[in-house]
Order: C-alpha cells, then structure tokens, then sequence
C-alpha cells in the first residue's frame, strides 16, 4: 500500500476515495477536506471570531488543529457533562492540548453553574441521558458564544455521525428536522452560528489524524451513550459502507446537494426564529414560555 | 398469543400492527390494508380493467385473490421468464391458481415471442440479470395491458419491497427515481396504470395470508437474485424493524406522505411523457432512438 501522492509506504488507506496515504499527505488530505468543507458551504472567513467545541474527543480536537493550520484563530470551550471519570478525563485531554499548543481553552461545568449533571438529569427525567446532554450542550455552548462575542461555534460532527443522523431523520421523515440538517445553520436573533468544518471526513480519519498528529484524546465512547440509536444508526451504516464504500458520502453529500431545499421551503424554514418568542427565564429563543433547556434543569436541578 | 379481534388462538401477530390475529381476522386485515391502499392513494375503480401481473409469487397470488374479493375482476398475465425449473415451476403455480379459481390467466414467453432468456440477456450484457428481468418485465407487462385493452396493471410489490427500493433510491439521492417512486403510476400516451395494491402489506404478510387461504406458491427465491442489493436493503431493514417494529412502514408511508411531492417539482415530473419520442423499433414511448428493450433485444437474441 503506497502513498497515492509520493509513493511512500502508507499508513491509513481512505476506501470511498480509493486511496492510500503517507502519513504527511494523509494529514494535507484531512486540510483539503476541511478546507473544501468550509468553502463548499460558505462556513467563515478568517476574520471571524469562532470557538470550538471541544469535548476532548478526537473530532473535537482534530478540528481545532486544522483550524488553526488552515489560518483561522479558534478558541476552545469545554463543557463538563459531571459524567464521572469520563468527563473528568475528557477535561484532562482538552486542557492538555490548549497548553501544549498554547491556544485559549474556556470552561463550563454543567454542575456547579447550572446545578445538575448529565447522569441527574437522565435520573430525573427518566429518559435516555443523550436528549437532555444534546439540549444542554446547544443551550450553552450557544449562550457562551453570544455573551462572549463569538461569531460562531464550530462543532467537531463528522460524516459518521451527521449521516447517522440524516438515516435516522429519513426513517422518520421528520421533515423539520430534516430541513436544519445542515453544515451551517447561519445566525439569527438569539442564535450563534453553527458549523461543522468536519462534514467530509470520517471518524476513522479524525482518530487517524489525531494519532500522526501526536495528539492525546478521549479514547472511550461516553459510557451513558451505549445501546442508543444514533450508535446503531452508525453501525447499519458502517456495513453498508463496507459492502460499498462511498456510501456514506453519498447518502449525506446528496442529501445536501439534491435534497436539502425541497425540505427548507415551508413558510418558516428559512428563518428559525420567524416564530419564536423568549424565555420567561433566561431569554433564549423558544416557542415555549420556558425554554426546554430551564425546563430541563427545573427537574434535573430542583432548588430546596 | 390472542386475536385481537375475536379473542380466539392467534397463528400470526403483526408487530407494527402490535396486533395478532386469528385465520379469520388476520385475512380481514390483509382485505382492509388492500382496501385501504387502493382508497388512500386512488389506486381504481370496480368498473377499471385491471390486469394483474403474475409471477407464481406469494405476492402476486396474494394480490390476485384479495382484488377479487374485494370485488374487482382482475385477469392476469404471467411472463415466462425463462429462468430453468424456476420458471417451469412458477408458471404451474399461477396456472393452478387461475384453473382452481376459474379466472383468466394469460401468458406471455419471452424466450418464444422475444427470442431469448433472462439468464441470455445478463450473459450477453455482462451484466447482474435483476435489471434486464425489471426492464423487461415493465415493457412486455406493459405493452401486453396496452395492446389487450387493460387500464391498469397491478404488481405484487409489498411493504418490503417499496422500503428497500426507497432506502437505495434516499442513499443515493436519486431524485428521478424518488419522483417516481410512487404505488400510483397514472395512465399516460403509450403507459398503462401502474398500481401496487400490497403497499400496505410485508411479504411475511403475504406468506401468511397465501397459507392461510390454501394458496399454493412458488416458495424458492429467484436464483438468478442472489446477492443483489435489493435483497441486501431488505435485510438491512429488517433489523431495523426487529429492534423498532413498524420502521420500514414508517419509513416508506411517511416518504409518501410528507416527502414525495417535494420530488415531483421538476419541470417534467408530472408527466413522464412529456419529453419522450416513440422507438423506432416498437413504439414505445422512449427517450432514445430506440427503447432500452429494443436495445436488450438486440444483445440478446441476435438475429442471424
């Protein structure tokens, strides 16, 4: 297995591009795609005060590198979910690479700013945790943008999970959804703007790119996430991708070229916040008096 | 395991249904899925010449025995395929059914009246046998209902068949196909109406009510069908539906209902016929000089 560019002996061959690669060229080949990503769908300029999320993951942390190699000047912002170990360690790793690469790291703690964790809420709801860690982590990572003037939050989904996600939306039909499943969901009144720089790129290529890159990660999976949809999503996925690779990036990257705008043409699709009033509690954008995320923590965190 | 219904010992449940049924009721569901099909989707009327398209099938004979009691007058049509001790066998199914129930089956041979074999025609084409059955099935079918004075032909394909069909059409975006992907194909210049009667009903449904009723079918899966992606989809699918029954009519029923239409906008969606010529050799309604049929033809049975 030879690089496809210089010939060298490879280290990581990429199926659906039938193509093998030097581990400096597997890392140029990681750029372009971010770099196509980000051009394709309009993402940023330089300019643009963007931070990441950063879960201490290897999506995560891979994004923030390349973004920075592409020129952009990203911040970090980590948010800690209290899911024991696991959170504690995914702390550690994100915190690591902002101090070896000497880039700015903010944190929240879902705990002591907002009085419960991930596992209290899933207890006190009585639902799978991964609804109430998906709401927190959009609410907040939201709230932090706008209140520190950041243009945009850039999150680490790859192709694996936001095709995970279209399958699951397409089995359903679930046409809102379908017509926010998007790279970018641009700003509006109460909203940052949000984008995934990683669209083009599989896990298997950000894991890759974090061990030729000398970057520590969060090996585990997130031990609350175990059994739920969007993992099984990805492994019926993952065995077509087998029997056809480039199945994959065609299901999403189709969706998005020759579909997406069949489902953005209802009266509000355009303009999420066209109906949206305020929370009577913080303010967020909602079409409840409450948002979801202060209902949330009403149960999750119920004061004495 | 009780009916739901009537309370008497079950012999089959329907998990999307969460219903199990004995003999009796179970054929009445199957009577009112049929029904319903045809009522929601405006499939025809008792007066219409319906022909149905035989393949000695569970579905096809199943399809054939629920449109009589319903009370249409369907004839059908069964189409030698020429596929060995397959064919032979398929063909004394659908002639028992029709001489047991005293209706009309007539046939049609594509080795004598075209001059050569599905088998033939993929070792000519080099290519897998399942899109030279489809294609020749859909012209001869066709011409047949056009040249015999049938309004409609009405096709076996069931809940299985329609979602398998739709999940490779979503992961591949194919907008044409979507478009077309519909249990009604209306009656245009050089078509007959197409209809899918079963669109309700899960080929495990079909089985059952083909027992049940006494109705005996070809039970061996097309050999020619091996490892086709078709089959492929469908078992993808079932385990989709093993861990969340009513899945693949999820899928499948809220496509036509919520998503369809967005794939019939293009300029010539609504009208197949808009922009077709006839072929030179047949006549049919063609996009090219000659149809794809004629062209198959040509390969496979070479004239001398």
């Amino acid at each position: 297995m030879k690089c496809r560019v210089c010939k060298a002996p490879a280290v990581i061959d990429v199926r659906r591009h039938n193509a093998a690669f030097c581990p400096d060229h597997f890392v140029t080949h990681c750029r372009d795609q971010v770099r196509r990503a980000i051009h394709d769908h309009d993402m940023m300029n330089p300019e643009d005060r963007v931070v990441v999320a950063v879960s201490g993951g290897k999506d995560s942390l891979a994004l923030w590198d390349l973004l920075v190699d592409l020129g952009y000047h990203p911040d970090g912002v980590y948010l800690g979910l209290g899911i024991g170990d696991y959170s504690d360690d995914s702390a550690d790793h994100a915190r690591a690479y902002a101090t070896e690469h000497d880039v700015t790291l903010h944190e929240i703690d879902l705990a002591t700013e907002q009085g419960f964790t991930i596992p209290a809420a899933a207890a006190a709801t009585h639902r799978a945790p991964c609804g109430a860690c998906g709401l927190s982590k959009r609410h907040l990572l939201n709230r932090f943008a706008l209140d520190h003037g950041y243009d945009t939050v850039a999150t680490g989904h790859n192709l694996d999970d936001e095709a995970a996600v279209l399958l699951g939306n397409v089995l359903r039909w679930d046409t809102d959804y379908l017509a926010r499943q998007h790279p970018v969901l641009p700003s509006a009144p109460g909203f940052a703007r949000r984008i995934k720089p990683l669209v083009r790129l599989g896990e298997r290529e950000s894991a890759a790119y974090c061990v030729i890159r000398g970057i520590d990660y969060q090996v585990d999976e997130c031990p609350m996430a175990a059994g739920n949809r969007h993992l099984y999503y990805k492994d019926v996925l993952n065995t077509l991708e087998q029997r056809s690779p480039g199945t994959k990036a065609a299901f999403l990257h189709g969706f998005l070229d020759h579909a997406h705008d069949r489902f953005t043409d209802h009266p509000d699709g355009d303009d999420p916040s066209a109906q949206l009033g305020r929370c009577a509690e913080c303010g967020a954008p909602t079409t409840t008096e409450v948002c979801a995320f202060c209902r949330l923590q009403v149960r999750a965190a119920p004061r004495p």
